[in-house]
């Protein structure tokens, strides 16, 4: 597997025209220098130039107009303000809400219903065929002996592939810390289970993945639900007090691009939250799914790289950037491999060994980087279509964050909207959203709701939207002349 | 799928001739009519015969003398008699069992360790090849939609398939009630999961397969354990009282080839099961990894069969029988699937999708019941080869069950030998065993231990019987002296 490359140039100029843009030097309507201009000031071709601006363009920074160049857009949040950080509650919670998560998603299976609500990105953007390729070769070559030398903690190239990219990223991960699983869903509950006893409390955010509300619930565990800003994630001081004040056992974070929210904890919070765990002794179960989907030309740091206590677990799979369907995770889990392991085998014995071995060969082979690229691309792409299209047609009054990787947007309509109102008109006409109560333990969240920018932006897309902001304007009227 | 087709002409002598054997019409030690004299009594052809004769040579019921035919074997347990069942003490029981059983299970991992102690049969007896080119045809025509249509309950064709094969058994199940796990162990958590809250009991069989123990630990369950007869399985007079006398929520049984002891539930007993624990309104947890496994000519009737409460959730998977390492099984969970369906989505979302794909391809198109007659041939085999050594070299007072299927051997060592000291010294000399002590929750059935049958007979594995021949004459005398 390749490490992360340098950059290349036109990716360089791109970061410094987006940097130039954050701080404010390039304001919003303004033209930026002429392709021409660039390539004498930067001795660059004007090629690369035009890929750098096409990157930009992508990304929603800057847009093109016809026979004049290219202007800095709207900037973020100027049209719609980013929502606020929430303060839920800080009660212990026993969840009772599974039934409820699964009634309301059941609609994205409907192949006919338009996917704004699914947690899933298109499968189309993945290189099922090369996988397949490899899946194919892989099984026949397979030695049958793997199929008990690849228990866990599962096949040994593949962990070492694994083990390859943690070290591209910054991190000393070794391939015997890494346990395959059947996707990140079975490796957070393993963790769940490694960390935990029935009754025990759990730190999550608010809001927070269904997926993590589901198994705490399953598992008999309780809550403490830690505010969570859309931009930066969990809220250090209220993590810092709830955990003086309940007798926390473990603590579930999305840094990279949470879900719902797709805030990015800063690098120094992130150090400053694994520093205020390993105080406590608290193990952090890290669900990072997301993190090979960032916009900017660098993958966040990981947490492994910051974790001297061996209390971080790490989570992650194939199934968001790579290998949907293929069922194939990991936990690098610190301290508690052993355990992780262990549990493993008494849980579903071992993750698909072809599967193992097949990925192991596209790792190694298949061109990841250069897949990665493209699809990062792409969901850049994707989400600047769906903000413009939310920012021009969502009543006044909604707030949008919008996150600078994964293919989730955190839409907050005007005070006293019901997003589970929204999600029955809106199925009834072939679209389906993520309300906002699924992700909160106390199902709050009541005027939120989360889009699915995975899909290609096409005209179905694009009428879906126009037609949820149609009917977001008449909920939030209908509720203000109730 | 080809329903169980009619028996050939050999299989039904060879069933002819082994009913004599079980009815006492043919003794031990009697000469069979010679070839020509049957097949004129039969109008069969000469080949015919001998197939039938061969087909009961490896099933260990008749030999052959050169140049004087074929005579019965000594009679099943005439050498060395059946273990009796034990009754473990009938107190709830809090598992802390699991690590003891990873330690002692950790040896079959290494490939240099004769695995007499293993799970697994041998990876060889397996159509890999066959499957890899389903794997890799599924793979490359995979649409990519089914990364979300075939989310649980799973693949359409793959359940259709699957319900195919309980009809041909004579159980009709809809494929609608079938959720595709990531193998039986997953099958076997989900099901304990839709039935039961930690705390509550369980009733299992007395020896129970270790993974089951693990499993409950895991969940927080307590057990009651009831006696299980090498021959018959569970003790319905016992399970009756335990019902009776505890707040049983579930009822965990291996009805065909049970894991470790080999017994198979007789059809009248199965039937009065299913209704027991009708009246008492208790689902049963069928573990039906082995019932293709079958050295008579028919599967054992399928529960479900039999059952009109819908309280049967019976697990199986392909592990044992056809595809190792893939890690498709199903849950046919009766009234609990919608349950199952939701825990399995909030457990690993779901089974790797290409290979459910493949083996719904294979069992159309792949040949699935010839694969399935060699192989019930050659374990049938290879459990004779065992069982005769066994016979020949183990100390006086050993007892032994001689199963109808499976690929297990329960050794029951004269009283006093240590199963789990014969395990170290083994294990010192390269040879693994399964000791009693991890098939109890309480760790009982010292003296015993499981063999797996699963692996070619050679001179590798006769000289491991030879050598733990040696060592449990020595283990009994040296306990003797003590």
């Amino acid at each position: 597997m390749q490490a992360s490359p340098p950059l290349l140039r036109y990716q360089s100029l791109a970061e410094r025209v987006a940097t130039a843009i954050a701080a404010g030097t390039l304001r919003a309507g303004e033209r930026l220098p002429s392709v021409r201009q660039t390539c004498s000031a930067h001795q660059l071709s004007p090629a690369t130039v035009l890929q750098a601006y096409y990157l930009l363009e992508a990304r929603g920074l800057i847009e093109a107009r016809p026979r004049s160049g290219y202007y800095v857009r709207a900037r973020i949040g100027s049209r719609l303000p980013e929502p606020e950080m929430r303060r839920p509650a800080t009660a212990q919670t026993a969840l009772d809400v599974s039934d409820f998560i699964f009634e309301i998603l059941e609609a994205v299976r409907d192949p006919d219903v338009a996917p704004l609500g699914s947690s899933f990105p298109s499968p189309y953007l993945f290189p099922l065929d090369r996988l397949a390729r490899s899946l194919g070769a892989s099984a026949r070559r397979l030695d049958p002996r793997s199929t008990v030398t690849d228990l866990p903690p599962g096949n040994e190239e593949l962990r070492r592939q694994i083990a390859l990219r943690y070290l591209a990223g910054g991190a000393d991960v070794a391939p015997g810390e890494i346990i395959v699983t059947a996707g990140a869903m079975e490796g957070l509950n393993l963790c769940l289970q490694a960390a935990t006893r029935p009754g025990d409390l759990v730190a999550i955010e608010s809001p927070c993945f269904h997926g993590v509300l589901q198994a705490i619930e399953r598992l008999g565990l309780r809550v403490v639900e830690i505010p969570t800003h859309p931009r930066d994630g969990i809220d250090l001081a209220a993590l810092d007090a709830a955990l003086r004040q309940h007798p926390i056992r473990a603590c579930v974070c999305m840094l990279n691009f949470q879900n719902p929210l797709g805030s990015l904890v800063p690098e120094h919070t992130r150090r400053a939250l694994i520093a205020l765990l390993a105080r406590h002794a608290v193990p952090l179960i890290e669900d990072d799914v997301y993190s090979e989907l960032h916009f900017g030309p660098n993958r966040p740091l990981p947490s492994k790289a910051l974790d001297t206590a061996g209390l971080v677990m790490h989570v992650s799979s194939f199934a968001k950037c790579l290998a949907p369907g293929y069922r194939i995770g990991w936990v690098a889990a610190g301290r508690y491999a052993e355990r992780v392991r262990r549990l493993k085998l008494s849980s579903s014995i071992t993750a698909n060994i072809p599967a193992q071995a097949a990925l192991a060969d596209y790792l190694k082979h298949g061109g990841y980087e250069n897949h990665l690229r493209r699809l990062r691309a792409t969901l850049a792409a994707q989400e600047a279509a769906m903000v413009a299209a939310v920012e021009s047609s969502f009543p006044t009054g909604t707030r949008l964050a919008r996150p600078q990787g994964g293919y989730f947007l955190w839409v907050e309509l005007p005070a006293g909207s019901d997003a589970l109102a929204l999600h029955r008109q809106a199925l009834a006409q072939g679209i389906s959203i993520a309300p906002g109560p699924i992700f909160s333990a106390k199902r709050e969240y009541r005027n939120c709701l989360r889009l699915n920018t995975g899909h290609p932006w096409t005209p179905r897309i694009a009428d879906a939207i126009a037609r949820l902001a149609g009917l977001a304007h008449a909920c939030g009227s209908a509720d203000g002349r109730a």
